[in-house]
């Protein structure tokens, strides 16, 4: 069965789900995005996740297209005409269509808005017990990583070369040698005394939903976190490391750069996070997707 | 008539111009662009730009999409259908569609070409006598701007600031305090002692096609050119100061930050330059657009 995208009121076969070429996503990158995971059913943390959809928005100067109440039943409507209860929804607002001009079109231009919807198999994720491989590498994003831009060839680049090399992932390096995040997920090491460092949030990184998520975790679980940069040579001598992001939750960084992380194997404060953020995930009241699992 | 569009492989009706929502322009701002400026029928130095563009897709690791002959037929073959002899040359190519990963697609993922032309008034340009009015603010762009890509919200943004704030338009400044460029132009100065200042260049500025003919057309007229990176406190105190590019050539800027440049009218070096580019473009051999003018 093909997939179906909703673009801009109207939900399209797979192949037919297009924009104008002349869209300001396309032309300049003009654009903003959020991924919600649906586990078991259970959209995760779908309010922190528009929550910082508007605040991209507003940042940008671009009006949300529909009603936050209005998205939150699209959203759930892609996910019912793909049959799908353990996904990824993908949401793309771009300023929308005008002839190309540096220039912001006029105010009136209705935005461009995307929702494609994704299986993912969470019951059996690759990487869970696997763990992740990663590569150091140069930050050479523009400063305003705290904005969910689509401005992200940066990061594909960076990933690429990671891969290329045999890794899985990049951690981002700043001019100072401090990691700032992966790609596209947050990261995070437990210190040889059990501090669990990850980078405080500014303009430099994306201030994670998951990530705030696994703060009130480890509060919760009395793990210390200490928000505090840390460089790729504190990394090595991690206890653990993972990376956290809306899809991933909390999966095991095993290996930097040739340096093994603790035993190479995914540690305990690791997989406690993994779990405690899949049973909070999904005991959230109020967000529960209305069908059946399996339908 | 609506205006038609070039979209891999097929001219369409402006509105029907479409790529699909997983382009990898789209989702990643993954593609480079190039505007070409096609003169009383001649393109203005279409080798440079085309050299640029390969350059552009090789750093990316993007194959050309069709030959460069192709490409300069079907470059043509637009404006024909377009019937435009004074026209932009707005090409992009992006990484093809691909389901979405931060990973690059298979290698032969087709890329997406597009090519839109679009009229312009080279005989009666608003800001060839009026001059532009500049605003300078900070360079936010990712440090690989040796490269034209479609990552442009950040100029893109920037100029709105300026034109919100009264302006024409925006010189960015690095950390440094220096001058980079403007948000689509090479940016230079003329001191008091008569030297043509420009950013040399790096990966912190693109290399612009008509910057490097004014230099060329510089020395064939003893206007000495300084490569050198200028503030914007020393660009208060220019003689004259101009802003090059494919489509305005060099449009003479004649206030930055509210200080009037020289008497605040078109300088005598900035006319010149403007009036040999013109004369150089038009000049150029076996560059002919292959119909008659006003067809």
């Amino acid at each position: 069965m093909p997939r179906i995208i909703y673009v801009n009121g109207q939900y399209q076969p797979y192949h037919q789900a297009q924009i104008h070429v002349e869209d300001r996503g396309f032309q300049f990158g003009d654009a903003i995005y959020e991924v919600v995971a649906c586990l078991h059913g259970h959209l995760a943390d779908e309010r922190g996740h528009l929550d910082r959809l508007e605040r991209s928005l507003s940042e940008l100067r671009i009006d949300m297209p529909v009603s936050r109440e209005s998205l939150r039943f699209l959203m759930r409507e892609t996910l019912r005409r793909n049959k799908l209860t353990n996904a990824g929804i993908y949401i793309q607002i771009s300023r929308g269509m005008a002839r190309r001009d540096f220039k912001f079109p006029k105010a009136d231009t209705p935005p461009t808005l995307v929702i494609i919807a994704f299986p993912i198999n969470f019951d059996n994720h690759p990487y869970v017990e696997k763990g992740v491989r990663v590569k150091t590498l140069p930050d050479i994003r523009w400063p305003r990583r705290d904005i969910k831009t689509t401005l992200l060839f940066p990061q594909s680049w960076t990933k690429q070369i990671a891969i290329d090399e045999g890794y899985d992932e990049a951690w981002m390096v700043d001019s100072e040698g401090m990691v700032t995040e992966g790609t596209s997920c947050n990261a995070w090491i437990l210190t040889k005394d059990n501090k669990l460092l990850t980078r405080p949030v500014s303009c430099d990184i994306l201030k994670g939903i998951t990530r705030t998520a696994i703060e009130k975790i480890c509060a919760e679980n009395d793990i210390t976190i200490v928000e505090q940069a840390f460089s790729a040579d504190e990394a090595y001598e991690a206890k653990e490391a993972f990376v956290s992001s809306a899809t991933g939750f909390a999966l095991p960084v095993i290996e930097i750069d040739d340096h093994k992380i603790g035993d190479g194997k995914r540690g305990a404060i690791t997989k406690k996070i993994y779990e405690e953020y899949c049973a909070y995930a999904e005991g959230l009241r109020g967000e529960q997707v209305k069908w059946e699992a399996g339908l």
